[in-house]
């Protein structure tokens, strides 16, 4: 045998893992995790929302009297009476969906890899807005997905160019419509009609990534864009849409159980929970079964009550110090609510070239051309309100402030 | 607008999705979840054996003292002091490895999953062992995988065959050498360092599934492949393997919690991780600290020990059975460890067709021509022996046998 053998892995990777790479975003943002360092990077729930005394109660519940049940293997699909709660709110919203119409996936982010599974071959476009959300590019790059871009303003992706990138020929549509990861804005009642109008002409359905829809500040709730697709669609009292909706439990429970849904035609969740199966068999039957537990009596509505006045404080703690602390020719959007706020610097800024810097400030935030599929967006950033509290938001807003002024000088 | 729309989904799906198919078998073991069925179909730990008190414990300490770090987000490869607790024993077994050779994966089907993502191609040849685990195939007929087989006798993997597969030029090597999932055999030290020899002779690398390695009910254990193979390969202390390891919580712990891992080196962990990141960002925060809370003072060695006394009961209980109630000419392995064991009956049978008929009988095991990735094995089945009380597994072998003698006859 030899006596120096060198492992031959590295020369087998797939082609697919030359197309992923490690995010240079992440890696920058590592030092955040740092104690005096205030960062706006990360898409974290504040911890002093999480309701720990419910969660210690459940978990005390369910292994007394389903132990046997909560530790065992569980159906791809998820723990039936987790679909069934969802599927109460779901048709309390209006949506004609059934149980089959529901499937528990491992956070949404696992909901996104999915959709990439069942519907991307090598070099298929997908029509995103620009900017957009960071994750789903990570799990569609991965599937050789190609973009086409829709920009987006303060009512949202911007309808009246929707319909040249239709004609380029998207797999699907990938749209965030309330307060939107990364910008904060939220598509508005006309632009969903119309979004949903130019997609079924071109025969082009929708992914509707629906995280933070209940983490309204102020305002009006709007109608999903599946709501308004399904209302147009029942046949037969059959869902038949031209939308799959994904929500999750990370923004209103907890991030830490890995818990999603996704809301889909029959045929799709049916092909989406064989992908499922051969990715990781299911979803704890342990966290589903505690979420359902903590769940079920009208808790999370309560609970969204909470999080709303906790992070309206937060949003306008943003917005007074940026009021306070901006040099001139910084300009931000006003979320209605959600996690993030979009800040656009003067055109000559280069906020990935800015972020080593602002870091010795012991600030962070995430540069805006990592949510552009085309690498534009240099002067923009992506700042999170929910995770620091009022006075960490004063400090580290004070703190950019400070070292966008240094810049200009 | 139409009236009359159609959804245009399932004219979208990818190539990928052609190639996943529903799993007959799956939707003929569903009517095994009937009460008065007796099921050797799947393959459950024995709810019996779970530390339910030992959880509730844990739940309340970690909710108590890390309710903020428990329910939020969490790093991609993995919670530090769980995989500090898995590399300890990789080190306690001899393994010369760091925490950055091991990453935390939901399951270990999704480390099936993943290695299907960073290294195969479509139409790349994988060598695996016949029968092989169900899973495995799962998750790589997604990726377009196609298989050599070298089939499996008392021993494990007829090794002596190895070298004629390994000119084909498989990707790597897939082999389950402790009680192996289907058959329950277990491959002979011998035939290990045979298999590591001309793995590195071929430039082939390894992964190796242990799931059972540590519930052994008699016998001496024996050195895992990667042992083996990083005794030869330690250089300037830095593993730099050809095996990638799997292991799981599953089947000592808990399989609700969706916990497993993988040992490999540096270059292949960074990569995975990178895969995982983009397939469900992090495996659930609560459910690693939890278990690590669980597992950290020795527990799972003293768990083990339990585990094993119920279930050799179980394994003597099904082969004293067998004798009992099985017509000439049946044949079975004996496996020394493991949750399953496998049935040879004459040629003339067909496993996948008795099914229906034996459900009746109520009783239910896995055809064997599903773990073979070229149909073969059509008068064989796995049975489980973890699962049901003793009683329940004499009952069952007794209906089977019953079955069988009808059959014949």
């Amino acid at each position: 045998m030899h006596t120096k053998m060198q492992t031959p892995w590295e020369y087998r990777y797939s082609q697919r893992t030359q197309r992923m790479k490690a995010s240079a975003i992440r890696e920058l943002l590592k030092v955040t995790e740092q104690p005096d360092m205030i960062s706006f990077g990360g898409g974290f729930p504040a911890p002093d929302v999480f309701p720990v005394e419910e969660f210690k109660k459940a978990c005390n519940y369910v292994l007394e009297h389903k132990g046997a049940e909560v530790l065992q293997y569980g159906g791809t699909d998820g723990y039936v009476p987790l679909r069934e709660m969802i599927l109460r709110h779901a048709i309390n919203l209006g949506i004609n969906v059934d149980i089959g119409n529901i499937l528990i996936t491992s956070g949404s982010q696992q909901a996104l890899d999915l959709l990439g599974k069942i519907f991307i071959n090598r070099g298929d476009r997908i029509l995103v807005e620009s900017p957009t959300y960071l994750g789903a590019l990570q799990a569609w790059n991965a599937y050789g997905a190609e973009y086409i871009t829709v920009p987006v303003d303060e009512y949202g992706m911007i309808t009246e160019k929707l319909e040249a990138a239709l004609r380029i020929g998207p797999k699907f549509i990938y749209v965030l419509p309330n307060f939107q990861n990364p910008t904060g804005t939220t598509l508005s009642l006309e632009r969903r009609k119309k979004l949903i109008h130019l997609a079924d002409r071109y025969g082009v359905p929708i992914v509707e990534d629906d995280p933070y829809g209940q983490l309204r500040y102020e305002g009006e709730s709007m109608p999903a864009v599946e709501l308004l697709d399904s209302q147009m669609r029942v046949q037969n009292g059959t869902y038949t849409g031209n939308v799959i909706y994904l929500s999750t439990f990370s923004k209103i429970l907890a991030p830490g159980l890995r818990l999603a849904w996704v809301i889909a035609p029959h045929g799709v969740i049916s092909k989406l929970a064989l992908a499922k199966q051969g990715c990781d068999l299911h979803t704890s039957t342990f966290n589903q079964i505690v979420a359902h537990e903590v769940g079920q009596h009208g808790f999370i509505d309560r609970h969204i009550t909470v999080i709303q006045k906790v992070y309206r404080e937060r949003r306008n703690a943003m917005l007074d110090s940026l009021e306070e602390h901006m040099p001139e020719g910084v300009k931000w959007t006003r979320p209605h609510g959600g996690l993030f706020l979009w800040v656009t610097l003067p055109e000559q800024f280069d906020t990935t070239e800015m972020l080593p810097e602002v870091i010795q400030e012991k600030v962070a935030y995430v540069p805006g051309e990592f949510f552009h599929p085309d690498g534009s967006g240099k002067n923009t950033m992506r700042l999170n309100f929910s995770f620091c509290s009022p006075e960490r938001i004063n400090e580290g807003i004070a703190r950019l402030g400070r070292a966008f002024k240094k810049k200009i000088a």
